[in-house]
């Protein structure tokens, strides 16, 4: 076999990360062995760094330069509502949009019994902790995960453990995506909408 | 913003990558983040290491751990025929096939002008010093290149320089994919198809 080790090895790495398959990683490979030097350094160098430097925020359990976070460190922030997400990519898609001034929580994942991701699995009890606090300011707790088997139903689950410890518990719309044609939405997408339906 | 340093630093590499977007870089950074801290070790150093530990092949110019690369160390392969390839991925596909026990030669690239890419960008002169040696024993160069614009032009520019040092000059073929429909296939494959027909 005409492969040499190293970029076996390096193809066999690449191979591992989502998406990415032995083909497309080869393709990366040779990439990396023909750029020059300085790039493959910077590459290997911000692997290792977003390990090493980044740790779990102590209230959001994000993961971030120092904790407690920048944004849950930002007094200016309305400290009064969480926003559940499932994971730290749908954080930065809401703080992109601007539309949200409160705090955050990040899971860390979706229930899914079949994929054997349980509660335990999942940032929960930092999540109830954080709520059952006694200086607790939060008055509503918004679960944003995605309108799916898993989110819907990870959703349901914190929503029965959250209504005894006093906040209210909200979930994001789902409907008709804005600028979409109705005739182009599936069934299930157009019946939450009309389920969903608000008085003008 | 809500993006911390290393993240945002690793997702700036990963997006240099051909074919890694943003968007995959993210979600790429964001698996590196959430493995196991041994695999941002392994991923880092094979990284390094295919560049610090790969060299050019003397004869052939593949990157290889030693030169010469294990293919032209091989007294078994057959010393008359160089096929000449665009990347080592070529070298890769055809070793595979196991249909070919000769020599090769890997140019690093295609002539295309237009990307700035001309004939002193390419492997062209060792291939040309090591089939002007004097104790060259080469009979034929096979010139292995995709039968697209720039494969074209890189066989037709090589034939004339080669031709003039004694081996004699071939072209893999091109036509009608094993196992595809002729009513599939497009109007050029079937003209180069028609055109490179041969007596049976």
């Amino acid at each position: 076999m005409a492969s040499s080790d190293p970029l076996a090895r390096l193809v066999q790495q690449l191979a591992k990360l989502p998406g990415i398959g032995e083909r497309t990683a080869l393709r990366l490979a040779f990439h990396i062995m023909r750029a020059p030097e300085a790039y493959a350094q910077a590459l290997s160098a911000a692997v290792l760094e977003v390990k090493s430097k980044l740790v779990e925020c102590e209230q959001c359990c994000q993961l971030t330069e120092s904790s407690p976070c920048p944004l849950c460190a930002d007094a200016r922030r309305d400290g009064r509502t969480v926003l559940v997400v499932a994971g730290q990519q749908d954080l930065m898609a809401i703080e992109r949009t601007g539309s949200y001034r409160g705090q955050y929580h990040v899971l860390h994942g979706l229930l899914s019994p079949l994929d054997g991701i349980g509660p335990d699995e999942l940032k929960i009890q930092p999540l109830l902790a954080r709520l059952g606090k006694s200086d607790s300011e939060i008055e509503e707790v918004i679960l944003a995960t995605s309108p799916n088997v898993e989110g819907d139903a990870t959703a349901l689950y914190l929503a029965k453990l959250i209504r005894p410890l006093g906040p209210r518990v909200t979930r994001i719309a789902s409907g008709v995506p804005i600028g979409g044609e109705l005739e182009y939405a599936d069934g299930v997408t157009l019946g939450r909408a009309i389920e969903g339906r608000r008085e003008l």
